[in-house]
């Protein structure tokens, strides 16, 4: 190993080849604690060309590398794993930030740098990032591009994906997949940077981004609504999307979630207590409230709604829902599913889960809630124990019969891994396995992830 | 062949194989007589397990297969080759039509249903496609997704690639992936949908789309900008699309194409002569052309711009840009190249290309016009001869030279795809190939369209 730790040090310059354990730590293991192991080291190149000679000199010598960005992933695939010879490369040293494009409406950035910094840049320029989540302190984007990121705006203004209008990438072999120009449409050749989107650093290392921004919208309306259950959610969805095309978030609660939440922010609860709440946000260039009354008035829930009405309300109701995360945190360790099921099955999925986790543990607690627009369902159980992988499995089971999917935003990871086949079945496994391989030809790329060795 | 012949019509039907030379005629020549060649027979299949049977049937004989939706394609990419042993695979029968999800925003369709019908259905349910092109009554919603087309509305809701939910498609050895669960949200493993959108029909066969639909919006404002030429046009893209939202077409045309196009239609012109014009439209629920007139002012320009002050001005504006494809067919045989350009670099783009045109053919007609936001050129000449080919090749080698793309939403097909290799390098293009290989290891999936044999 002694040859491959001084290529890397000749390719990236020694001072960001960590392999001290103490200073690899960090790197080693993810936020949530669940996923550790040990790396050969930690590799910090500077730029494009580094990334692509520490590649080289890994594939030479038949070693895994982890691409880790943030290090906010929740499945286990920007940590090293277990029993495999891996370094880590860490993209958070590529921060070059480009000037905003105000014609194209985009920017283009380094793999490394945050969300957060990313929303700072666009704000200045009068735009906005056109997605948001609760990482965004830490994630990059390379990783949310890696990953497909959704989040809470994705409605509106789509996953990741449909933000990235380009890219550049390094293969295994340490070719360069430039796909910079940015165009809204460039139709020329097969849409490799999609194909990456999404892929999880399995085919390809992501070292730039050129993101898509879109007009920052400060006059908003924001309204909560209790109803009868997750049919009558699903039911207000199709009533109101049709007409609200600045509607950019649609939220689902539980009066459990609302009732834990409540408690944990010290808030007295902002609306009588019922089965299922939606919380949906406009946003528009001129205060949306009157469209979005009217639109809640025709769908007949006019009456029941509560809606902000200054700043304040405006930040607690969104409070309530955002705090779901850490008011679960605070009661316990939370088992976290994160699946999407079609908007027509999700009362009855939601209906199936409860009797799953009920029989198998009559204890425990359910608390359900998400991304009611996009069918993202976060599925959270608190108090499961030696029962729980079993529930996590027949939970997952359950989306696949539903029609819907095993990961809706949080990828599949190493934690996933082993359930894919469940739900891509043989054909499109082998298809995938055929597409690793042509990529990434001796594998070195997050083995173990996405694909079960 | 009478064995491939038997095994088809066993597949679909002996009546739905053509191959008496009449009945296959109008599936073997391209709309604009460009492109044609003879097949060995035109298949219709009726649903997606019949296309898997042909394409198994076409596999075993090693035969070439042409998918085709609605043969509108401009640059040869759904008639057959000269020289090869080919079927032509018509999907124009696959026009089954599911409901509307209100819920969900999105309808799963056949292949081979026209963009016109889906728009009409959209419309029913008081949503929209987001997706309009002038061969909308012809052009299939699986050709618009194997090409990922562009057309008039990109600016505000993407291409074909952002409006695809889901799609079922076939292998060429007839193995199916099923992604129709049309979740907005779904990071489940390698998105295959995504790289089949835009590989026209080289590495599988869409037979099924579920189409994301938007909001439908009747209240409508248009405004016809002339500017000093294609900096102020690009500065005025810059100022106006950052604060408005409601922004859904944003095009470009020159003094030329407007003094033909107005000619054409025996319309008096709209505006006095300049160098160029800017055409926005916005759509709102609520009537944008308050919003549209501040941002003019702020942008400079309120004092000049022709603002259409009833339906018949609307369409009457709409109507000059439009109609530049039919004005132009009328006045000749015009040379259409189809590029892309980053904004910053259309002027320049825009100078050197009528350079190059005067050169190379002083009495030849330039006439520019296209997708401005978009960075989408449509170069049209006239009366160019035997200089066609090198005048041609000098334009994409310039909108390479601009960083731009060869193609924006024609295509690569067979036209461009000796030119491939100039825009995407020698390992994008053995990327390419190797995920062609991976999919399609026979080669027979629309042989010699976009990867030159």
């Amino acid at each position: 190993m002694r040859a491959l730790i001084e290529e890397l040090a000749q390719a990236v310059g020694s001072s960001h080849v960590l392999t001290d354990p103490s200073t690899r730590a960090p790197f080693e293991t993810d936020w949530t604690r669940r996923w550790s192991a040990p790396a050969l080291a930690v590799v910090r190149p500077a730029d494009c060309d580094q990334v692509a000679a520490v590649l080289r000199a890994c594939s030479r010598h038949g070693i895994g590398v982890v691409p880790q960005g943030g290090n906010t992933g929740l499945v286990g695939g920007s940590t090293p794993r277990a029993g495999v010879d891996q370094v880590v490369l860490s993209l958070t040293r590529l921060t070059e930030v480009g000037p905003v494009d105000l014609a194209a409406s985009s920017v283009s950035v380094g793999a490394g740098v945050t969300l957060a910094r990313l929303q700072a840049i666009a704000h200045e320029a009068g735009l906005d990032a056109g997605l948001d989540l609760g990482a965004r302190d830490s994630a990059t984007i390379a990783g949310l591009a890696a990953c497909d990121a959704g989040g809470l705006r994705a409605i509106r203004y789509g996953t990741a994906r449909t933000r990235v209008a380009g890219l550049r990438a390094v293969l295994s072999d340490g070719r360069i997949i430039d796909r910079r120009a940015g165009l809204l449409k460039d139709n020329a050749g097969y849409d490799l940077p999609a194909l990456l989107i999404g892929s999880e650093g399995t085919l390809a290392v992501i070292t730039d981004v050129v993101w898509r921004l879109v007009p920052r919208l400060d006059a908003r309306a924001l309204a909560l609504i209790p109803v009868d259950g997750f049919d009558a959610a699903v039911a207000l969805v199709a009533g109101v999307r049709p007409v609200l095309p600045s509607l950019e978030l649609c939220e689902l609660m539980t009066d459990a979630g609302v009732a834990l939440t409540a408690d944990h922010l010290a808030m007295s609860r902002p609306v009588d207590p019922a089965p299922a709440y939606v919380l949906l946000e406009c946003a528009a260039t001129t205060d949306p409230l009157e469209e979005l009354a009217e639109a809640l008035h025709a769908a007949g829930v006019g009456d029941r709604a509560v809606v902000a009405t200054d700043a304040a309300s405006h930040a607690r109701l969104l409070r309530l829902r955002e705090a779901h995360t850490e008011a679960i945190a605070a009661a316990g360790v939370a088992h976290k599913i994160d699946v999407g099921v079609p908007l027509r099955g999700l009362a009855a999925f939601a209906d199936q889960a409860t009797a799953i986790v009920r029989d198998a543990a009559p204890e425990a607690q359910l608390i359900l809630f998400g991304h009611l627009g996009d069918g993202n369902l976060h599925v959270n159980i608190l108090g499961l124990h030696d029962e729980a992988d079993r529930v996590e499995h027949e939970i997952l089971a359950l989306a696949i019969q539903a029609g819907g999917t095993i990961s809706a935003e949080h990828g599949i990871g190493v934690q996933k891994a082993e359930h894919l086949p469940l739900l891509r079945g043989p054909d499109e496994l082998r298809t995938m396995a055929d597409i690793k391989a042509a990529l990434d030809p001796p594998g070195i790329l997050n083995p173990g992830v996405l694909l079960a060795r």
